[in-house]
């Protein structure tokens, strides 16, 4: 049976035949997809990436290269290289991932890597570069299957073979006209199920889903998954045909926006490397925990306005708690719902107002029923009944707060045009923190003090 | 310009539209894709849905129901339908689709429409109810395009078109031996291209990836992205062909599968629908949120311990709540970035070792400096040093005890089996609520009072 799972045992393999010579390692690696080898990469030091790639076969190597996750620097195995090795492997890599990869490089590196490159290589990969990375534009290949729309059946089918020689895979024919403007696509098997006298222009899909080069790469992946599209055409301004954009890539970014989210709703900056080091960790949360203690100090000054009620009333201390802790964490999971369906399209104007007001159904009924709990530990265990009755009031409005700012913090974001996850937990506790800090204080200096 | 975005106009227009006759109605709905017309629906109350259903072409009813997020229950379009009609539109939905909406439905409702099918179709979607939900039986299409190795290019290529008829779109040929054994694949271009006395098992691929049909929903998907595939044969026990799961099925998986970790993150349990009501709302969080309330009487009931150090020193509340905070956040940091890293395969056994270490070293340079903020303030404005430095060594190991519990609890949880993503910030806040509290008012009770 096979098994398409690494495992510790793998790179155990690898690493026993990285003591040993050339001919033992490239047999054991010969075993592996590039793909496999890619994954592998990620728990073997730079020194033994570097061997391996200068063993394998020129084809394979770009491959292991174009699977390497960004963060683990692929571009990096490419800057020790013999150029005339470098330009061998660069030329087997698809247009896209060469210029991702070349892009990471310092400039100067950059020009020395294309002056080694044929022309055709050197010019599409200089005319990707332009590109923003998360653009259609950067995403795109430029090597599409293209065929006139004039072209009888027979000769359109020995072309689509002809272009498809290079390439390793691919889903949809484009049809241009004779001014380079695309027209349509068409299938491969639309076109074998033709008769043979006709013409690619009658059996072309006019009714289809394309973007432009600067389309943000959100956009793309939305309608690759809207559509099922295996693949999706790049236009310029005026509908010249510029590259494709196929099924696999979107997948990729799906994971990178879903990794930014997840990142973004913690406090932590969405270009944080998850593999990085500790430098690059302090770099990007440091800056979000001092966001955060300016808002504790707003926090912390609601309590030393209420300082003596605190004095003179030791037991509030530990009722304080529970109504941050409850408040910050029922903001969070407001805020999580919220965020996720606008990252999901999957909110309507008319239904933002309505969002709201189930956070707010949600906030009154969890603050209550926790309310109620901490009230019956105030009646029975500090005796205080009117006690309870404050902390009830402070934990219903406090949760209140929390789901009413959790849901309307991200979609107001998201009105004027800003990122809805930046609404991190850290920036929706202070609303809670403040507000159920000045409930349960004031209501205690008043009646119970 | 085309665009590919639907706004509040599409929905006003539909809106409009409903208030007439059939006839424009029809004429307006003609207009869009099915897929966005799934979209649209989730702005309409479910009459207006009925409505659109009952005059639009069986094809493209089926389709729009196809596409409708689970969420917005498609299966309730099915209910109220004349059965001629019903099970007109169940007969043009792919197997697997159809097989994901009929499970939605009561027991005796299944029987019902399954008895309006035609044989064939009763059976196959029988048969596919059989899977788990989440497994690559539940995912699975049955319809596959299959050929027998022993077929010449012109007959596999005649019997390839063939079946292709049915479906809208496929990517792989499954080849068979006279057992019924998959022993192989070839794309349609590969056959194209061989010469014409080649028999299909001699341009074969026999290395491929495949699954069983009990096999995660979640590793189809991680398969599928890390071989870059449009499509994964299931195959059973003794490597039968069972049926195929498509990269757009699994960009769905994704989004099902990310939406639950961000989620369980932030306390709220993976099955709570997004675009649910309060009801389903405050049944999915307040479980966590009472978890969470005993995990801070635990907190509370350390602060109550050193009551009377808190009447002595009322400042000390103030400090406290910036404690809390910041160790929940800097937790918080650290467990997405974990949790993520897990999720997307990224963390070999011998990092997890690294990764606590690094989350040790980010805790200590971050909780130093913001404990030395805190230092300065409390030196500058209380006007004491020795309460300055509780608080920095308080916050300091708050932060340590943040990265470490952040990231080793998910790694444990990982080794034991548990989803990681469970261990979500509500847990992860006790360890630093508790341990910070006990740092500081610890330190402050010896030190200070």
């Amino acid at each position: 049976m096979q098994s398409f799972e690494l495992d510790k045992s793998d790179i155990l393999k690898i690493r026993k035949a990285l003591e040993e010579d050339d001919s033992a390692l490239k047999a054991l690696v010969a075993e592996y997809h590039p793909s496999e080898i890619a994954i592998l990469f990620e728990g073997l030091p730079q020194e033994s990436r570097e061997r391996i790639i200068s063993i394998l076969p020129a084809e394979v190597a770009s491959e292991v290269i174009s699977e390497m996750d960004a963060e683990f620097h692929p571009e990096k195995l490419l800057e020790n290289l013999h150029p005339e090795r470098r330009s061998e492997i660069v030329e087997e890599l698809d247009y896209d991932d060469a210029t991702d990869i070349i892009s990471q490089l310092p400039e100067e590196q950059q020009q020395e890597i294309l002056e080694e490159l044929d022309e055709e290589d050197a010019s599409n990969i200089r005319s990707l570069l332009k590109y923003d990375d998360d653009t259609a534009g950067g995403l795109m290949n430029t090597q599409v299957i293209k065929i006139s729309m004039k072209l009888m059946k027979k000769d359109a089918l020995e072309l689509v073979i002809q272009q498809s020689e290079e390439m390793e895979e691919f889903y949809t024919i484009n049809v241009i006209d004779d001014k380079n403007v695309l027209r349509g696509i068409v299938s491969l098997k639309d076109i074998i199920k033709a008769r043979n006298n006709v013409r690619i222009e009658e059996i072309i899909k006019t009714d289809f889903v394309f973007v432009k080069a600067d389309t943000d790469q959100e956009e793309v992946a939305r309608l690759i998954s809207q559509y099922n599209l295996t693949s999706i055409p790049v236009v310029d301004d005026n509908m010249h045909l510029l590259g494709r954009i196929t099924f696999d890539d979107v997948i990729d970014v799906m994971e990178e926006e879903n990794t930014e989210d997840i990142l973004k709703i913690s406090g932590v900056s969405e270009d944080e490397e998850l593999a990085g080091n500790w430098k690059e960790a302090v770099k990007s949360r440091l800056p979000w925990l001092i966001l955060n203690l300016g808002t504790a100090f707003l926090a912390a000054s609601v309590i030393r306005y209420f300082d003596s009620s605190i004095a003179r009333m030791g037991i509030l201390a530990g009722y304080m708690v529970m109504i941050a802790g409850m408040g910050g964490n029922a903001a969070t999971q407001a805020l999580a719902v919220t965020v996720r369906r606008i990252s999901l399209n999957d909110l309507t104007d008319n239904q933002a107002y309505r969002t709201v007001l189930k956070e707010f159904t949600v906030g009154l009924i969890n603050g209550a029923s926790i309310g109620f709990v901490i009230f019956l530990f105030a009646v029975f265990y500090d005796g205080n009944p009117m006690l309870g009755l404050v902390i009830f009031v402070a934990m219903t409005g406090n949760l209140i707060i929390a789901g009413m700012a959790g849901s309307s913090i991200p979609l107001m974001l998201k009105r004027v045009g800003i990122d809805p996850a930046i609404a991190s937990s850290i920036i929706i506790t202070t609303f809670t923190d403040v507000f159920g800090f000045l409930l349960l204080l004031g209501l205690a200096s008043k009646l119970l003090l």
